[in-house]
Order: structure tokens, then C-alpha cells, then sequence
């Protein structure tokens, strides 16, 4: 069933009279791509819970909703996992926000390192964080996520640095010795998890040395050299199966 | 270091006199791309073994080296993984065959499914295969194995059933209950796998019905719906945790 992300800058939700009103750009979506009609049914997803609607009514404008029930879905990972990947070219980003939003990441995190060959534009910056989070939202409806990917502004080294302090586990991805542990073996624990990724040039040994001060654990992701836009979905799959199925692994 | 693959058809080896002629397109790619001269030293990968060599020599259409020494590799999983995938358009194969390559998978093979809405195109086939079997060598190139994963012409789904009868384990990635198994409940055994994703439209009753009597398993892929370009590197990174890793899991 079609799903939507919505949120209170762009919506009227009324859980008392069980009532939602779309007005984003949803509402073509709805509308005009879909081609919806009173009746239809759609999951909207709000404050990450998620709640099956029937269409009660839709202009140009607005698509007005009756909450039918609120779903028990848990389709969320029991931690929260931010990637942080050194500032790579759009089309990259783009393809590594849709890929870790399906696989349940929380933060996407563009870090300025040593290696990146691209540059910031700042007048540029306010445009792309839109369509980032774009992606982001409609990978997330894809995947039946209750929650979406936020992707965060990119940040410099430093501050990045700084960033760190709140989570509980922080992770580099970068093998300098044959006794840097497996990724699996680290991500068995910690609710909330950091873990960067280098750029396409890799990580300089300055920035190793400020990780470690700050307590970053490096690790490899396997027996093969991964590039920087494969290592995310590699990581969050990991992740997937270390702490989102209670299978017996 | 810089790594070749080279087969006997484009190439001559005589590893009794520790020598190797390259004659393929990779001698562009060695002398004007990479621009290296005599004494620089690349890896080359020959038979599923690599080989450390020195140039000797470049001209315009070969590159002749001296075998230094044979490199103790174990970049490759223990186990045959072979990828089958609905027809899906060129740009998600090509995603797809260049991830599932770093991620160590041995064959790539598109099927035609009911829902594929790719039609073949016969003379085109020749010129697309040499296309992705070009990305694999790249990818293989890059991510440092020892061998290249192979991608196999196009097969009717009538074709793919027997084809499939050889593997020791044949998977099916499609939930229609909720006792699927998890995919990593099932990757520990085996040492060739076949695994098949759907296209973008999925799988169809009639299919999923000549799957089983085929002894396909049906396997979940997690919590959330992945797209059939983001299922076989999840497929694949859950394999390499399992099987590729020898770590305590």
C-alpha cells in the first residue's frame, strides 16, 4: 500500500477525531500520479508511528484522511546508526542515502576530509539538503519504514569530532593492520551508533590519529577493498542482521 | 597496487620462465592511463591465483612483465554465490553486478520473469555482454580478488529451473508469510548457492509455485522492503558476514 511521510509543517493531524489533512506536495502525488479517489487506502506515517487512512475527500490542495487504525509495524532497527561518509560527488551521495535509508539508517552525515575532491558551494547547500532529504523520504516510503533518514548538513572535520562525544560507539572504517577487528564483532551492543566512512582518496593518517583521540574504533568490512559507495550498504546490512532480526545468528 | 585480470585469450604466461605478456586493452590502460614505465610493478590475477610482477617492457601493444613472486591472497569467499536477477534495465544491472562483484559473488545471471519489463533485444545482446562483463573485471580489479565474477547471457525462467538443479542450495528472496526464514538462518551450509530476486515488479504466484517445486526456499531479507537493485548487495554482505569472514558471530 502507498505510504507518506508526513510532518506538522505540512500537515493537520487530529488524533482525538482521528482526522489528517495532507497539504505538501503529497497531495499530487495523491492525486494526479496515483490517482487516488474517496475511499482508497494509504499508510501515512507521522512522529514514527504509522496509521492505515481512508481518503475521505481530496482537492489541488489538500487530501483529507480518516484514521481507520494505527499499525504495529517494526520495520525500525532497535539502534540508531548514523553514517558519516567523507563529502563525495552528488550522485554518489544520492545513491548511498537511497541504499542505507532502505536498509534503516537514521543520519546521513557528509563530513569535509582531507581527501575529498569535492568542494561545498555554499549558496548550493540549501537546494541540495532538499533533495537529499527528498531521497531519503521517498526511499523510506519504499521500504515501509515508519521513521525517515535525516540527512544532516555536511560538516568540517573538527566539528565532526566534536559531534562524536554523544554517541556510544564510534566506528571508522579503515584497515591499517591484519588485527583490525570485523565491523560485526563491534556492533553487537550500543543504541546509538556513529561510523564513518572515508572518501573516494581514503583517510590521512592525521585523521586517523584524531579519531582514535577521540575514542573511534577502527574496523574492516570483510576481506575485500569496498569503495566508499558500497561500504555504507555493507555496514547497514551488518548492522541488519547483528541487531534487527533476533534470529539466532 | 595496481591489478590486472588476464586470461589466455589475450594474453601469454609462461610461469616456468616466470613470464607474462600482456596483449588486452589493459595495455592502454597500463602505459597511457596509468602512465608506468619499466621497473613499476603491478598485480596480476591469472587462474584464480595473483601474481606480484615488474615490468619489463611497454610498447603500444604489449606490456611484457617478470613474475616477482606469487601473493598469498584470500580475498574470495569459501563459497560459489551465483546472483540471478528478473531482467531489470541496464543502469540497475550495471549497479548491481559492479556491488555484487566487490562483495564477492561468482556469477551474475538475469532472467526473464513475467514482471520484467525490460524486453532482450537479440543483436544487442553480444555488444552488452561484453559491456558487464567489462564492469565485473573492473570491479573485481578494484576491490583486490582473485577472480572476477562471470555474468551469464539471459535466461527464460524455464531455462533457469533447470539450470538451477545443479547448486547445493537454491534461494528465493520473497515473503508471503510470517515464517519466511531470515537469509542468514540459511547461508551457513553449502558451498554453491544460487540465490534469485525478483524485478522491480516481483515475483508471480505461478513462479513462486514453480520456484518450490524446484526446492527453492523462500527467505526474508529483514524487516523492510528492499528494491530489487538494493537486495543482492544485502544478500551478498550477509553471505560475506556468515561464510567469508571466520569470525565468531
Amino acid at each position: 500500500m502507498q505510504r507518506y511521510f508526513i510532518d506538522d509543517d505540512n500537515s493537520k493531524v487530529d488524533l482525538e477525531y482521528s482526522k489528517i489533512i495532507i497539504m505538501s506536495e503529497d497531495v499530487h502525488h495523491i492525486k494526479n500520479v496515483m490517482r487516488m479517489k474517496p475511499t482508497d487506502q494509504v499508510v501515512v506515517c507521522y512522529q514514527k508511528k504509522s496509521f492505515l487512512c481512508t481518503i475521505e475527500s481530496l482537492s489541488n490542495t489538500e487530501v483529507s484522511l480518516n484514521i481507520v487504525e494505527q499499525l504495529e509495524e517494526n520495520s525500525e532497527l532497535l539502534c540508531k546508526v548514523t553514517i558519516a561518509q567523507g563529502l563525495v560527488c552528488k550522485e554518489k551521495m544520492e545513491e548511498v542515502i537511497d541504499h542505507i535509508t532502505e536498509l534503516g539508517a537514521s543520519f546521513y552525515l557528509p563530513v569535509l576530509m582531507e581527501r575529498s575532491k569535492i568542494k561545498l558551494v555554499a549558496e548550493k547547500l540549501n537546494n541540495k539538503m532538499i533533495r537529499l532529504n527528498k531521497i531519503a523520504k521517498e526511499a523510506a516510503e519504499q521500504s515501509h519504514r515508519t521513521s525517515k533518514l535525516d540527512v544532516l548538513e555536511p560538516m568540517k572535520f573538527k566539528e565532526f569530532i566534536k559531534f562524536s562525544q554523544g554517541f556510544d560507539l564510534c566506528l571508522v572504517a579503515h584497515v591499517d593492520s591484519e588485527t583490525t577487528p570485523y565491523i560485526g564483532d563491534l556492533v553487537k551492543k550500543g543504541n546509538s551508533m556513529l561510523i564513518l566512512v572515508g572518501p573516494e582518496g581514503g583517510i590521512t593518517p592525521d585523521e586517523i590519529k584524531a579519531l582514535k583521540d577521540a575514542n573511534f574504533i577502527q574496523v574492516n568490512l570483510g576481506k575485500r577493498v569496498l569503495r566508499t559507495e558500497v561500504a555504507p550498504s555493507y555496514i547497514m546490512s551488518i548492522i541488519d542482521m547483528v541487531r534487527g532480526n533476533n534470529n539466532e545468528i
